[in-house]
């Protein structure tokens, strides 16, 4: 019983299951410096999580659902501008916090997320509503948690407890906005930690970066110094590779 | 002195206080196929309340308001589809978490949700905010909290603290979404139970449902064996039924 | 080293570092009848900070923006209303929760704030997005905390544990919404008294009001016989009145 997380850099990842089913997780590829894999590269693709309406997360979700008539499950806004991007709307699954859901198999619960989600459209319309976090649940026993770029809240604690996360997936970084006005991400590499302690998690891989930064580096150490979780290891991932659960 | 809560199913109340003042909540009567009562049935309507945009909440508020020229307290994006509908809006108090308000004679504070809000106009106009819950005070003593829908969170403890409510309207399930992806509604009958103690209720009242299915039956064996809140019921009220605090 | 801030009534403020830094927060002059300054008596803005979406926040923030060629700190929401009002895409620099910029060299980082933010705008337009708090700093040591019209939640205690700001603009009153149904802002008195102890500032003043009412005197008396916290001063404002920090 294996589950393998592929990280294609910024918050994209796509995980396989032992049944070999495939799910992404906010697929921005195409326009994704960092990701050594573009939708064209992708052979199989049985499910697609988007966590907000952002560029960097929403990515090619509507080109890649086209293609492969693969469901969707997103957020009420998502929904609306992935019908106009022309994906079918019975492949649409709407979801919001508290929610779980199972679609190809995949059990998938939504929880909160402190962050925003819109889009200003081409045509003037703007769509906005509650950005998400998501467990997705791929094997037994095996629980994946995505912050989708949450800030650090208490209630993360909840989350812990409630629905024990083995594997956390955090934003640490900036992501595609270095060279900018901006210091941190929406979490620093203290509240970052904080989340995968207060989560309760066995593995906590840093994400939001392209390149690893001082952001990403600082959370390492972070955790490899923090003696209160024994059971908490740090894996860093870089865009392209692999992360084998249970390790071997 | 005598409070009476009728339950249209789903989410949909009125709520009659001793002076005959009738209040309704997401009343979602005509196509809610649950409910015994249609909007032709209604005599009295003195003040709608909404939680929320969403089709079994918002329901058939707008054409309520018009009937029995009621006053309606809603969010902003509510309000502006309200008078898209043709509601006076002189006649729409918009509220938000923390607000109190008094109309109709009736004090109503909104309280926060975890939830979403949001309507696709068939024009095209998308209108979103934040959610809410509802505490309505209705006579000396009498609180009544109402949900929206919200997921679990911990500041529940803190509404128990701050504003007491001794009656609780709690989603437990998953409304007119059965035979779907959906696997759990907002809460779980665990998180609903959860919501019951944190808030401090005497009465909670199991909602967003049509017929009584699973998850309000685990939601009251959860509440019913509670051992550590002797001072908690659960009242199952069916579509059509009345509660009346207190209870006689 | 001096901070001065020199508040204009409901929500906005002027603040000055020592090096003459102008920052304006939430400038609503010119429809704001408690402001004895107007857009016009403005002789230097170097940035702009808008909390939120709403007339009494986002008040005059595009056409000072424009005057003097200021950047604005604010949420994607507002973002796209100052476009429309003509403000240079490049001076706007969006935020969300959790974020820290750096902006004419003031470090600005938005904090969550429990409350609305949405527009409807004369072409039919809705934009809405999270509402945000503000901790500014703008000399060593001071660490400005602005609420935003938040409502009160637990996490202000995370916020004053990971954040230590020192003065604190907390919204008490009704503000522009006297002679309504409204009985409470977003806080009553004692809930701003709960949020001044939770975030463990040593100065707060009062916000959201025109004129002193009961409810400003109210929150000063709860401050003043708050023996629990003996650093914490309440520091009344009326508009045009300034503060200066460290006091003399």
């Amino acid at each position: 019983m294996t589950t393998k997380l592929r990280f294609f850099g910024i918050s994209a990842f796509e995980i396989t299951n032992t049944r070999g089913t495939k799910v992404l997780i906010d697929p921005y590829l195409d326009a994704n410096s960092a990701s050594p894999i573009k939708t064209d590269d992708l052979e199989k693709v049985d499910l697609i999580l988007v966590t907000h309406a952002a560029y960097d997360h929403l990515g090619d979700a509507g080109k890649i659902a086209k293609k492969f008539k693969a469901p969707v499950i997103c957020g009420a806004d998502v929904r609306v501008h992935l019908i106009k991007e022309g994906v079918t709307p019975e492949k649409l699954v709407t979801t919001i916090w508290g929610v779980t859901a199972e679609v190809a198999g995949i059990r998938v619960r939504s929880v909160e997320s402190r962050h925003w989600s819109s889009m200003a459209e081409a045509d003037g319309a703007y769509y906005s509503g509650p950005p998400m976090g998501f467990i997705v649940y791929t094997d037994p026993g095996v629980r994946i948690y995505h912050s989708g770029d949450s800030a650090l809240f208490s209630d993360l604690r909840l989350l812990g407890q409630l629905h024990r996360p083995n594997i956390g997936l955090i934003n640490v970084s900036l992501g595609p906005l270095r060279d900018s006005p901006y210091l941190t991400g929406e979490m620093t590499p203290y509240e970052a930690a904080l989340a995968a302690q207060w989560l309760g998690l066995d593995y906590v891989i840093p994400i939001h970066f392209g390149t690893v930064d001082t952001h990403v580096e600082a959370f390492l150490e972070l955790i490899n110094n923090m003696s209160s979780e024994p059971h908490l290891k740090a894996v860093l991932l870089k865009p392209g590779e692999v992360f084998t659960y249970p390790e071997t």
